[in-house]
């Protein structure tokens, strides 16, 4: 199998080389656990090597997230005019926006939750049409989580899923998708969506002994020999730092 | 980025400097750690430095609220009145009791709960317009709890908190917002807010072998360098002060 | 901040002399931590020391409660005709009890769970009017369970303790309420009214190594300055009695 | 306060003396830990001393819980004949086998969870009229669970029980009421009879490093000072024997 | 009271001499316990020495449950045939598939989920109808999951597992009832099932430190005294082996 | 009975020679655990040894499957040209996807959660055809959580696996299924599975002082004698490796 490099050197020794290229990959962290950091890491190391990338925002405006890297010197900017990284943004607030925009003196009382979401197929088929029309290779989308609970029954969520993933392989780019790690536990319980996507790479944060520890463990990495170890890291700004020899504690 | 002073000096240290200007961000504790404090240092601070505060109370009154810090001299009363620090009253109980005042011989059995409730569009119509009139540059809303009640459906709760949140950064100006932690466990669950909003300062109440500790810890802030660690705190009739290079046990 | 004191001496020193007047504070405690005792207590002194208190039964009637404390020389019978203790029966049962009687022979099958409760409204006009006429200073609730259970959606339950702790704050009394907590764990999670009221003591019954250990905590008290700590205290038939400097274990 | 004797030696001793006469008492305990025996031995105890007793079965009939006593030496049945004890049959499947037994040919496909129930009313006056008709003085009602989960509500679940409670101390009778302990860990969420009961009594079994072993603690009694500790016990053929001056490990 | 034993002499020691004859016992298990092997074992005893037992299926076919007892040498199937051991299926399936078969060429999407089930009296009745006729004095029901599932409502299973028991009781046999123990914890909630039932014998498997443990513990046994502490036992192809002097760790 | 090889030595060594032929055996794993590689090592075996195999996907397609496996050197392409092993697709998007491409164009809002699924009933006359047509000696179902979460009832949900596990035993082949454990802890709930299954082997991924340990346990396995603790294993290009002498820590 062709692995890629995650832009991560102690990441991609972990996994044996790299990504599984043209997987579907979970990024399942805590709050405040790097999970974007990674994410546009690995769309930088790809802008940088030739495979064009596209971030897609589920929560966040592409303006917002970029401005978090300013300090970074990935030069973001400049790698979106020059067509390397595309950012989509599928917000739920974005339809909202724009409508409360227009009609601001008209619509004092508009329940905004009641604006038009994007659909799971339309959302399938603008990425399609972006992979198509800029030629990506490598996908970004974070996070999953609002998508995923549209569905409150537990079985329409597994096959939205499934349904997404699959979509997203079929496309034949490499994916990185975060999801929030509900709970600081260590034994803590799965989440569905460990089980559906192909790959999945923990980002702990783990109070042991009142030391805020920050742990990477690569759970699950379908078709590739790799790491199964918590192992320390580091966000520093010029991205996130694996040691991946150390042991946390 | 631009960061401003939390008006603690410890804070400010284990933020590398102040709090990243024109963010959201999450002040998460327990009952009596200090939440309010905090935010009111915040506007304190700002309004010395000269940059006008609003308050917003969801659950008390703003008399209330002012009253809990006659003994921090602070002045607050003389900071509103030279318009340096705005109070909005947003409680659920503003626009029962003022109808209940101009009727109370009349409306005997009346349902307190069937009284209009300020929507998420007016709070934010009525935020902006304060903002845009008295040159606000600094928010404090507290707690969002209440208002993130109102949507059963957690689907439609992240809706509306990404709506909320976004409309503050539109501001331009720089928000704490304090919410509530559900307990007093160090591995807990995470709550959805903090997965949102753009920065988390966590205050937590632990009971360690028999002792109460406090400890704060920066769980996320979004674009700069932080410390990471739980450090301990207390709370004065000065504010709150934070040891930066303590450990907390 | 004025303050006063609550008949126990190690309970005002934890406080830095005492309760913050005028203020809605809850105790919280496991079943048999002494919730009404510690409430008894603070009237006994108010009533000793001029001031004129309000005892709320909300589950158990009136004279049950006074029964209890016929061991402990409080002469709270006497207290209660010479007005310094007033007794108001505001439990569900009342009302129901009175019907019962009158239609023993009539009504075989009655539903008694279909019998009039006391509103919201009613009970703070009842409350009131009681105030002004006995003119009143301390109030006691025991305990605010049954109230706030009435409410099964969560955001009406803030809803209506908030307009419940702001009516008794409006009528410038200082109130004792409590409510029962819910586990024995000292990590446990938090109840709503801690966060609506303005202080809160809890009364933990702890299980240490297979001693059951009896600890008071103050968790909250808005506008002064305090013990954080768990303290160890007794039940003896002259009231509680707290030990402000020991270590519970 | 009178007290009287549990006939129980070490638990009478826990007790300062014995039960608060004309209280109603819990006994919370595991499957196993004695809970029907400690009340059989109440109403033994009070059978020899003169004061008669009335045992309400709640789910077992009372042929059967009389046939688990036979190897103790009590001789109920002696006593049932001269009316020192009574028994009540109040479980729900008494009903529905009165009907089925003499409909048994005809009634094939019956669903026995129709046939009517005994309302709180119709128990409440049928045990007054036992009261009356008997002079009864000790009740025992084995369990309240049953009765308990037939309120869904637990607002409604709460009047019931207070009502309840309320009409057994009209009666005048002292009475021990038994219910399930959910769980077998020290540090338990407490149950709501815990809170509206007037004394509660703990039956724990505890797995220690792997040994099973029998505590018994006062957790509450209302108007008397008692020990508040954990004490072993043991469950013989004589009934319960309680340590009262040993610790559990 | 009479005692009959159980076939398994470890388990007899611990009871004092075997079962309580005529009444109704739960075995309460993980997965793999040997739940299913303890009943059979128990009927197996009692064919040898002249009592008739009867094996009630709840779940599983007959066939496939005494394949598994091939390798144990008890000739369930002579017994059988010799009218010792009589086998009841009562599971779901049963009435389906004989539905299914005969008209499989027609009903091609019938939701297999409709076909009439086994009622509660029509269960009780086919019981009764087979001890009489058999002559039966030993009943092994496995398991009762399938059963109490089928009421959802708290306090309609209660009842319909007290009319159950009562109804088994009645019949004047011994009866051994599985249930699953629904957590692999030693600090456990309880299953009503144990309340309800006149003995309880745990088959626990333990993780101690990386070791899995098998013990057994005899919770709750009406009528007769007996150890309560967990005890060592084993399956072997001679059924289970108990060590009522051995200690778990 | 019978036994036969799983592939994998040290697990045939801890069965004691091998699965139970004819059984419904239950694998259970974490996220990564090697559930997948179990499965295709069965069947691998199976096909070296002349027992065909039917590999039944119910979330991934079978193209992705068998890319995972290209490292393995287990050329399972050829070993499907020859009929030695077959597919067959049961995913939900199977028929969704099957349709969406016909109607591209066309079907532009289409909710896919619409689209019909596969009944048990379906599947159960699919898999007969399929087994009698290719002469099956060995199933593999991979996982069973999609086709379980249909049934919201739990107890349809009990009778739906009953009727399935019935269906594959009566085939007379071997089958392992997959199913998701919900937790990484040692001391976890049951799941119902696990109980209506006639083996269940456990592959825990567990988190011991920092270090991630593999572990395989055999929690049930009916009618043979087995090893029941917890032994290291590791997932190699290979397949997966048991240790059955050693202890996991």
């Amino acid at each position: 199998m062709k692995q890629i490099s995650t832009g991560i050197q102690g990441l991609d020794e972990l996994l044996g080389g790299g990504l599984p290229k043209g997987k579907c990959i979970l990024v399942v962290g805590s709050p405040g656990s790097g999970k974007t950091t990674l994410l546009m890491q690995f769309l930088h190391k790809g802008a940088l090597s030739g495979e064009r990338g596209l971030y897609i925002t589920m929560d966040e405006k592409p303006e917002q997230i970029k401005e978090n890297f300013l300090s970074f010197g990935w030069k973001l900017d400049k790698l979106e005019k020059e067509g390397k990284i595309a950012f989509l943004d599928a917000t739920p607030i974005r339809v909202a926006k724009s409508v409360y925009r227009t009609e601001d003196k008209v619509l004092i009382s508009t329940d905004f939750l009641r604006f038009p979401e994007l659909t799971l197929e339309g959302l399938i088929r603008t990425i399609r049409k972006i992979i198509d029309e800029e030629n990506i290779q490598r996908i970004a989308i974070d996070p999953i989580t609002t998508f995923v609970l549209r569905y409150s029954q537990i079985s329409k969520r597994r096959k939205a899923l499934l349904y997404f993933f699959d979509s997203l392989i079929e496309s034949g780019c490499t994916s990185l998708i975060t999801t929030e790690m509900r709970t600081g536990e260590l034994e803590r319980s799965f989440q569905i969506e460990e089980f559906l996507s192909q790959g999945v790479i923990l980002l702990h944060t783990i109070i042991h002994s009142s030391n805020v520890i920050r742990a990477i463990q690569i759970e699950k990495m379908r078709g590739i020999q790799h790491d199964t170890q918590l192992r320390p890291y580091q966000i520093t700004n010029k991205g996130i730092e694996v040691y991946p020899k150390d042991k946390v504690f």
